[in-house]
């Protein structure tokens, strides 16, 4: 971390701050120029709080040269994370994982035929919402517990993994039997609910809000990690900006940006991200290529006769011609900043 | 609600969504044109997702006429809604409310010095955090229980009634005395909690998202509303765009508009928006000038000892000065959009 | 054009309205609801003023339906664009081309030998600056004349058409033998720069501005195009949000989007618009799978010495075996929106 | 400047690197850590390119301490600077000015008769389009060189001096009795046509581009002042945000930010920033209270019959009314940061 002290700063100023900083165990090497003064902090800055010295009005300027997140920095963890379902599945290190099925679990037909559906093609986790967040208190909000039941079902008949979303931490008993839970995006900084997850031994989803940035996301992933659940994913879903041809701008660059970063796996969400069916396969493949560790897609599979799913779900045949191309894709994916080899995976 | 149809729609795909539109207690005006149908629905359409239509083949685009929603919308309560605060203070229908305080309760002494100053000055609410949401799971989380401990006996000293953020449901029974409930902007879709909060009776303060519209800022607000609490102060804190000069961009314009959109009371808070402390005089003025119906202003009473505060805090003499200068700009204040007159309010 | 006046819009000031659109050759349909009547506007509307119509009084709403773009528009163009350069290479309609070289044109050596290299590793055209746009007046500003001359020398000796940006319409003489005219993102709406390109036969980049629309990019091809000049290449280059992980934001489905609204070909930027040279190749490859038509790519043969050259650019080594990933990833490129085969293209 | 060295910077290299910057008449500080390496740059690094020292190898990270204007720096340059026009008006240092007008010129009657109202209310200069930036090359483009002899026939009748904008240097001519030359949004980065403003001796009022930072519009004013002009007034009009409640996002905080940053007047412009005239007098309100040096306002005599005129034209008696409340808050406008006191100004 470095300071930059204001040029009339008073030496007993100066004196009382680095004083401050060196009872926090910091060191401090001080370079003083014609116009500014330059601190730079030497030691574990993770627990500094930026604002507080800004605060001081002495200080001109603050500046994190380290990151403030530890277990989700690969600096601390050079190894790309893996992550196994129950099923043997695997995500992360070059493997790569694809969770398909419906948005909103509507009945035991229609999840049990998505499921198998999407299996045949390749998909080795089922996602479906049970909760769901949404922006009216007037609309449909999920078949709640019912919704629960029926993906374990699902999973009873063809045996894949279950991906669902959570709302809040009281539900928690319920996901008892879930195997991937899913943190939304406008919970991305719930921070209550973030520690409870902590305290399991599940994996989690963790997809990253419309307006935070990556640091943010890297952030609340460590929330779940100091708490001792190390099993976190990372899921890109688009952000918002001022464009409106899709409904969110998704920028795929988070993918090797986020590998660099950090070891944990990174999947993608263009069903949610662009709003659009049609546009789901372009971006999936442009993920695959990009180095993404998996992806998570909408599929319906009889979109005609359901008015309750979204305009973002394929139909289960182009759900499988897209998984042929992203076969194809993935030998030639950009690793540079994984420490993976394709391995063969679960598609 | 209008529906533009495609041009190659078939003729038995329409009927059997106008038939849909007409079970859900629907009129439909259809105006066929050489290259579209438009499509009009007549009645009542908050519970019509748009999503649900844009899925279906035979539609290009849906566009909302009516707001969805109700109990916030002004078009259906004229009058400006007066929320009255145990002490007697008013805020909305020309009154105009400051809540001032400190960004975390520190200490008993901390809390009550910053209390009188403040109402010394002409604030009537004292604010002061006691669960803080923090971006970083090794900050300090605030003093929870123990923080409305002495927040309660700030107010026993002052008789301000107080105003204090609320993070997760669970805590709810630790709220029971305080007299305003703040939603912070990161769980304005929490949607959870805005249930529990809508099962009270007692003033909500919800603070807009920092990626979020008006539009959801006062769904949020029918979240509470449609549970039975009609007492909900909206606040504008900023939201996140490219510009980094400040903490975050405040468009003040939101006031007016909101103003014509909704009859709940409107209130910024300038601290949090420019993360500055010097910025907080101008933008309280240039608020109060807009037509707010209140401030939510931090004060610390010794900055320089505290290294945990923020640099946004205003210092008692400053708040003091500030608090005049609104006063005096008060009665030229913007009302076009309200019902009000300057009721002489509680400044 | 839909417009939905307001409840108590006088029926005087109706047919006032009515009349209007009737002058400007429109058709009229009329569908009064209880709360609204909706107008709908049949006919060329794309010189109607939507601001104008929002201005009278009675008008609630105004909504676009058909796009206010002609020229450009795949609606009424149906074949994919394809332009073919001096040399023979071709983009567009399946056909991918690759654009390379530095970021500004330094010396007779430098640019030689970077397009040497480029062409070697299958690049079919020469990029290079000889105008440079920089926010600061004390930067570096290219080496104008001369660089132009030092790109023709580069032609000459190995036969790459040549790419290079325009900053003003009055140095449009300069740019005589000069293939591709680049007009930079800052310049997507120098509408007068604009107009001069459109009386040109010759292909013009147009890159999309940081804070601009798809639309807005496809009225500004549009300006060109109604001046008579059809040969343009749209340019995606990231845009501006709240992420400062990277550059700028680079959404790669504005390819596909673009691709369904347009028949003219689509290339991406990727060292501008992320700004580091590690994600290049990772982007190149996703733009690649996502459909693009072509790529825009800085290299540089010695950054090591050349401290005026910018951290995106690619080694050329780095280059070359980004272009087999490429090569390999194209036959599985997502082509839903174009009219194309892989043409085996100029790759 | 500061820049932050790898880890494992070889020796060699660091050696080179800081020849290089001493070459450049800079002096350095070096700051060694365990983890990093610290060299501050102590000299004139405005001509220093961030980007050259990030392409190499050995850095990690840049950081300005000084900000990269001199010109428009209020560090250089304590005292506001004040314009004053041809009729003696002023602005800057305490003396507030407003521009009002037409969007467009469109006749002579017109002009003259918006002229005279503005001018009875107290508008002090006459603001009209000649040359208007339209997205669609199919709208209006402006009268063009008769409508600049419109605006001096005007300026005749009444003596206010005329605010019209250029488009391209090429029309310069055009302008040479034009008193105040205005840059638009979308111009402001055309830096060719800066540099000829440069050359002139008139004021030029520099609007911000829509998603362009506060730095970058001083970046913007000091290419002209680094010309020789140093009359330059800018000019906040809203920012693109993800919000569509108004056109723009106008953030009034940029007004003392500017203020602390530059010793240049800044006027706002509430009618393009929020498109809808019913804002404009809560904005104006705002920007008076929160310090503006002035205001740029749409005012139409008769946008009942002028079909071309934008939803965001006050009539001038709103117009007087606005006039009325902003003199009247005037007085308590907060001046944190210039060195003006209120000089009654020119309303």
């Amino acid at each position: 971390m470095i300071v930059i002290l204001k040029k009339n700063a008073e030496p007993q100023q100066v004196e009382l701050f680095t004083n401050w900083l060196h009872n926090m165990g910091l060191e401090t090497h001080m370079s003083v120029g014609e116009n500014h003064t330059i601190v730079g902090l030497v030691g574990d800055t993770s627990r500094v709080d930026i604002e507080s010295i800004l605060a001081l009005d002495i200080v001109e300027m603050v500046r994190r040269i380290q990151e403030p997140y530890k277990n989700a920095n690969r600096k601390f963890h050079e190894e790309d994370t893996v992550i196994t379902l129950c099923s043997g599945a695997k995500i992360g290190g070059g493997h790569f994982l694809v969770m398909a099925g419906p948005c909103s679990v509507e009945t035991e037909e229609q999840i049990i035929s998505v499921a198998q559906s999407v299996k045949a093609a390749g998909a080795q986790a089922l996602r479906g919402g049970a909760f769901k967040p949404r922006t009216s208190p007037y609309a449909f909000q999920g078949l709640h517990e019912e919704g629960i039941r029926l993906l374990l079902e699902a999973k009873k008949v063809t045996g894949l993994p279950i991906v669902t979303e959570i709302m809040d931490a009281q539900h928690l008993p319920l996901f008892e039997d879930i195997d991937v839970i899913q943190v939304g995006a406008r919970n991305m900084q719930n921070f209550e609910l973030l520690k409870q997850l902590g305290k399991l031994h599940k994996p989690v989803l963790l997809k990253r809000g419309l307006c935070n940035t990556l640091q943010e996301l890297l952030m609340s992933a460590e929330y779940i990690m100091a708490g001792g659940n190390s099993q976190v994913i990372l899921c890109e879903r688009g952000i918002r900006t001022f464009e409106t041809a899709t409904r969110n701008t998704m920028d795929l660059s988070v993918i090797p940006v986020l590998h660099q970063l950090s070891h944990l796996p990174v999947v993608v969400d263009p069903s949610h991200a662009t709003g659009r069916y049609e546009l789901v396969p372009p971006m999936a493949l442009g993920a695959a290529a990009c180095g993404a560790d998996g992806l998570m897609i909408e599929v319906h599979n009889d979109p005609e006769h359901a008015l309750c799913d979204g305009p973002q779900s394929l139909r289960p045949e182009k759900f499988a011609d897209m998984m042929e191309k992203v076969r194809a894709i993935r030998p030639y994916a950009d690793r540079s900043f994984t420490t993976s080899q394709d391995a063969g995976s679960s598609l």
